[in-house]
């Protein structure tokens, strides 16, 4: 498939307390992204509020919504306006008691409601102190995908994903040059001073080592800023977790990037401010460095089907 | 299990065209690094004679042997006087047109034929200008592999294997707590200029990637030297192919590194001299990495089925 170049923007953005404000925000982020030239828009994991579980807290499950949804008809609106491709990351309440972690790419030449056109369900849950994700977020079932777009077709992972070379390789045996991480990482204050600069970057090494073992780009888009988890949803208030000192809660680390299908950094976000990301990715170069590197030529496929086992003891 | 730290040792060395003087060097850099307290230590790849897959020559079969032979007669000699583990890369004779790249681990301790703990043959088989490996190689059928020796079980992969996360995973499943890479890779002198910086930063990030995604420590050891494959055997000398100046041949870029089980550099060494590079592991490390980043448990083996095949289309 041939494909012309394509002008890539990650949002790197702080949240708020408010719900409403911080899809607000993002729409605006968008705007200026697609008027900057931007095609492909990537907004980080759950961006529609501060990162809730911190805690578990079952009052939070109000925050989920049906996917098509309220959110999704709101950036409906501006890809449609913009031309654009976006790619959001949500809350998704599927039915209840089943709710997801779930990203929806949203293409302004979709026929599809509120121009969906395709989902990608986070396959890999964590559950850390601080990442109760497992109380919240079912586990995925759709699989690893290639979602169509109007620029080819894409892959959409999230977060704890990236941390498992399983979910980049299937996605790009499916199809995608591209792969997109939405994500909410950060130091814990603690911890920054002994590990943060090692937390950094293994983050950026795994994520690196997937463009390279794929011969694909990817784009890891990060929130950024220190959040105690408040959330205020109509009217509904809830405070996170312990002091609101600098102490607690998450320190997000930013550092969002872009890299091409040979590892090799096309741009990168700070640590402490929000941005927009950009850089255009030539699908030619997926070709020629597959070339050149010919993993996908050698791959011992016959000898990997124990990669379904937990432990080979 | 609990296994005691373990001091390591990998021997980047440089290959000249004598057969019996790589073997005597690198006995001897086995010996020193033994009398400076290494229990295991690790050659690159192929350390017996210059890279020779540069060109496709039938005479360059001569230089394979069985296994146990000569090279690990010699080897095991060396392996019970300093009470070492050694994992020496070979190239292997295995029947009359089947030859493989090979791992053979020799333990002071094994009671086996030239105290030979076991073999690994190389899974994945490069095939690239400079590197006609697929020429000389029959694929390895023994799958991947945790070798038990005095200290644990070892992963030992080679080579081109490191650009692949199914070898470094299944070898990890297998019980493997540090994986040796021994490798011979290196710039073409025409593309050091434009690439090299980006080829030895894809080829450390890869590696430090399957430390972080397993858990576990990696240990790659390469050759240094620039090198036109000359061979000189039992009198039997082959030249090298092209003209035997700067601008043809292979500089392998040495760099060989040991990092831990989340991706951390403990010892680095240079691009352009031999070196003795040590590190001590400790097994208790690959837990208490494992209970902070718990990608093992994570993992959805209910949905990797399809990393058996070759595209996903």
């Amino acid at each position: 498939m041939s494909i012309e170049p394509v002008r890539v923007a990650l949002i790197q953005m702080a949240c708020v307390a408010s719900v409403a404000e911080n899809l607000d925000h993002a729409a605006e982020m968008v705007r200026q992204a697609a008027r900057d030239g931007a095609q492909i828009v990537c907004l980080p994991e759950l961006f529609r509020a501060q990162y809730f579980c911190q805690r578990e807290d079952h009052r939070l499950f109000a925050l989920a919504e049906s996917i098509p949804g309220p959110s999704t008809a709101r950036l409906s609106a501006v890809v449609r306006e913009a031309k654009i491709t976006l790619i959001a990351s949500l809350f998704e309440r599927r039915a209840p008691g089943i709710y997801h972690n779930t990203v929806a790419v949203l293409d302004h030449a979709s026929a599809e409601p509120d121009n969906i056109a395709g989902l990608y369900r986070k396959m890999h849950i964590p559950d850390d102190p601080l990442y109760y994700e497992k109380f919240y977020f079912a586990p995925g079932d759709l699989g690893f995908r290639a979602i169509p777009s109007s620029h080819g077709p894409i892959g959409a992972l999230i977060c704890w994903d990236q941390w498992f070379p399983e979910a980049a390789r299937l996605t790009a045996l499916m199809g995608a040059e591209t792969i997109f991480y939405p994500t909410a990482i950060g130091w814990h204050p603690s911890e920054k001073a002994e590990f943060g600069t090692a937390q950094y970057s293994a983050w950026k090494a795994i994520q690196r080592a997937h463009a390279i073992a794929n011969g694909v780009f990817v784009c890891a888009v990060n929130r950024v800023g220190h959040e105690h988890g408040d959330v205020l949803l109509d009217g509904m208030e809830i405070q996170g977790p312990g002091d609101h000192t600098p102490a607690n809660g998450i320190e997000f680390w930013g550092g969002s990037f872009i890299c091409d299908p040979f590892g090799r950094i096309l741009a990168q976000a700070s640590h402490n401010q929000e941005e927009i990301l950009t850089a255009t990715l030539d699908s030619a170069l997926v070709e020629t460095t597959r070339q050149h590197w010919p993993f996908l030529r050698d791959r011992r496929i016959d000898a990997y089907a124990n990669i379904t086992r937990r432990m080979l003891d």
